[in-house]
């Protein structure tokens, strides 16, 4: 979660929403890594673990990520559970919680739809409190009156 | 709806599930085409409504595809429809309902869910048994047992 964190601090710097990830193979080893990226790339789709799956997967050379982790420092949203269950990830470890944006244990829960082909193993709240912070202070600097 | 069978056909000669999405801007012109590249690209999250609103707001040059309509052969999975919402696309067009991995009018309903953000207008079926028949050939041709 460490370098999950760091991702999602390089992300606001960018200026981005800071949502860092991380997918670590069978072995622990480091695949991929990466922070929000929907600013520079004009691409809605482009969150951190959906980036870093894509990455990891390039790495290995296979469609599938078995066996592997996903850390990411928010709870994802429904688009990028659902590229989970595709990329066949074994484990997901999120940070803070997300109850207007997350698809796991919010919303549409897409791991729990009946139709869910593959559930990985699912731990949240993992250093919710730093990964909430990186989030609220981005937003609320967002929204400060800019007087410089 | 011509076009995404077109791609889907072309996907089926590629070797790849055989699905095909366009991107109609709000004017009606055609801003991306493609189809499914799990394989070719070793990217299980590489559908082609996927591929097609990425390229779509590439040439746009924004991370947002307002006013624009996604035409794609079959019923988007979750994934793809949650991703509709982050691309904002303002309507949906399909061709045949995917009872199994469908998540618009199946599993998920992503734009049923309280907490969508962003609905597109949906018009499933369209040709749809053109489209399904496309999967139909190419899962029973895989099926089928090589004599060759």
């Amino acid at each position: 979660m460490d370098l999950a964190l760091k991702q999602a601090r390089l992300a606001a710097e960018r200026g981005e929403v800071p949502v860092g990830a991380v997918v670590l193979g069978p072995d622990g080893a480091i695949l991929a890594e990466a922070g929000n990226e929907t600013e520079a790339s004009r691409d809605a789709s482009a969150h951190a673990e959906l980036l870093a799956m894509r990455r990891a997967a390039q790495r290995l050379g296979t469609a599938r990520l078995t066996g592997c982790t996903v850390v990411v420092t928010l709870e994802p949203c429904p688009m990028c559970a659902a590229a989970m269950s595709h990329f066949r990830v074994k484990r997901l470890l999120f940070g803070a919680y997300d109850p207007k944006g997350g698809g796991v244990e919010h919303g549409p829960r897409i791991f729990d739809s009946e139709r869910c082909l593959h559930r990985p193993e699912v731990i949240g709240g993992v250093r919710a409190e730093e990964s909430g912070g990186l989030l609220r202070d981005f937003f609320s600097a967002r929204r400060a009156p800019r007087n410089g």
